[in-house]
């Protein structure tokens, strides 16, 4: 096989996040599902806006944070996703390109602007999201480079893209060039909700396409349509190579054949905003995977990434990831 | 006197924020005058901001940081600025009006883009600030409504308001309003680089036009040219009402006629950022002082205002303010 370019490229949805701190009766009041992603329209999004608290506004998007995340571990990131020719197109591509990651899909210039997740932040801790996909749903398989596709270790997915109309096609056609040059292709599930959506999809592309699965436990179970995490696991177990699967403060269990690990959550002092936990946790999976670690200390080096970006708002990671996760799990040899 | 319908408006430059975490090394590698504000044009912030890492945006501007932190304790406030109708300008002007600010300056529709402030956050928690005025320079006279001015108990108004060129124009008006309807104008100095370049204006406002004054050691100093603290002191006495001067750690000292008081800063578990520390402070402060309360306990509300936000990146209010204020200082009778 020939040399790697990257470690591994990102297919998502190209978002800026807008982070407010609001109440549980805010989000009752404006019918919100509590720590879910629900998709709205245009309308919807300037009226939530209106009626939402005063913001922070950072780089987002499910595929892209672990892609930022990685990268800021040291891995060689590409990412591929849709933003508009408006600064907040230019945030999104700014924030992505300074952290190193390869990132030249040409902005959309139809007049859509570039997608927002209006992110209520409760008491909690807690995240609800709110997406307005704005420029995401003009994402087309054109916008692919197979050659990109096939140096890269790992072609990593999220689940969302399932949500913009041309965005499935686009998937396929990454999934089909990275297995055509022996890659490894790797699936977030990214929201119950989601799974719900899209779950015959998502079980044939389980099932036939994926090496690597990323889930939390309501992912899982929903995806199985099981009432339990065991049940789940049972379900999972030989439908793809490695599955990966999140259980918050209860750590996480890794399953590959024969293999399973369960590794506990890294501790934390104060969880400020849960935002990003799942995608900071499959950033330092993958970049532990790239770099050949063992899956155990992969799921660790996962647990240590999320903890980071859990103790502070906003999904991206605030301090340099690397040195904290080689000063606890050893650098590579 | 009529009653009021505000108890400050704020005449500032409208400003998004852009905050990235830098080394010393960065700051010297681009020139940076460390811990300063420098003024630069749009081609300058391009290139700063290709260099600079992945960013957080959220509203700034000093007058309108004071702004928010009033309105967030509970104040009656306003604000006069001029973005431009874009997406920051409307980032902007969410965020203030979101707080109960009364804001309706028009957006400038000439082409320039809204002011951003390209700041680095040092390990130290040092912020060193790089502002694009854009759509700021065209902050007129016309903006400023004199029914607001003299509706309101007092008029805050930045130094940073001198560096554009039709403001300073804007900023006379409103204090011959607000001082033609018997209501105070305040003024913060800002920087001292600022006071550097408009010295003999500032001085023939504070003793002709301020009755109250903020600024810092490094700003009192500079104001006066002289070396150290106390013979500042002995210089700003008498020529405004009240001068409130802020020592970071070593807290603050309000000077009013033969009144001096000197109070402690809060104590602060951890020190993030100390972009909007200033700002914060006179928040509180005015807030204390249009409250009816001595200015002792107005400086201790304004030392409280400024712990909060230097524990977090950014410069607005993280938390309700209202609350932590009123816990620590009770509330007014």
């Amino acid at each position: 096989m020939t040399e790697t370019r990257y470690d591994v490229v990102g297919i998502g949805n190209a978002i800026v996040d807008v982070l407010s701190h609001e109440t549980d009766a805010f989000l009752a009041d404006n019918d919100m599902a509590k720590g879910a992603m629900t998709l709205i329209d245009g309308d919807r999004a300037a009226a939530l806006y209106d009626r939402m608290g005063p913001g922070v506004e950072c780089s987002g998007g499910s595929a892209a944070n672990t892609i930022a995340g990685l990268a800021a571990l040291g891995g060689r990131a590409a990412f591929i996703g849709k933003v508009a020719d408006d600064q907040l197109g230019e945030v999104f591509r700014h924030d992505i390109q300074a952290l190193g990651v390869g990132f030249d899909t040409p902005s959309d210039r139809d007049g859509k602007p570039t997608a927002r997740c209006l992110i209520m932040v409760t008491p909690d801790a807690q995240r609800t999201m709110n997406t307005y996909l704005g420029a995401c749903v003009d994402l087309m398989p054109d916008d692919v480079d197979e050659e990109l596709i096939a140096a890269s270790a790992v072609t990593y997915l999220e689940g969302y893209l399932w949500d913009p109309p041309h965005a499935k096609d686009a998937f396929r056609k990454a999934a089909r060039a990275a297995e055509a040059a022996g890659r490894k292709v790797s699936l977030s599930l990214s929201d119950s909700f989601c799974v719900d959506r899209h779950r015959d999809d998502f079980l044939d592309l389980v099932e036939r396409h994926v090496d690597i699965l990323f889930a939390n436990e309501d992912e899982i179970m929903a995806l199985y349509r099981v009432p339990d995490f065991d049940s789940a696991l049972r379900h999972v177990r030989g439908h793809c190579d490695v599955a990966v699967l999140t259980r918050g403060p209860q750590g996480s269990v890794v399953i590959a054949g024969d293999e399973v690990h369960a590794v506990p959550a890294e501790p934390v002092d104060h969880v400020a905003d849960t935002t990003g936990a799942g995608d900071a946790y499959a950033a330092g999976f993958l970049y532990g995977l790239t770099q050949g670690r063992d899956l155990a200390t992969c799921a660790r080096m996962g647990g240590i990434c999320a903890a980071e970006v859990i103790q502070h708002v906003g999904a991206r990671p605030d301090i340099p990831l690397a040195d904290i996760v080689n000063s606890r799990v050893g650098a590579a040899s």
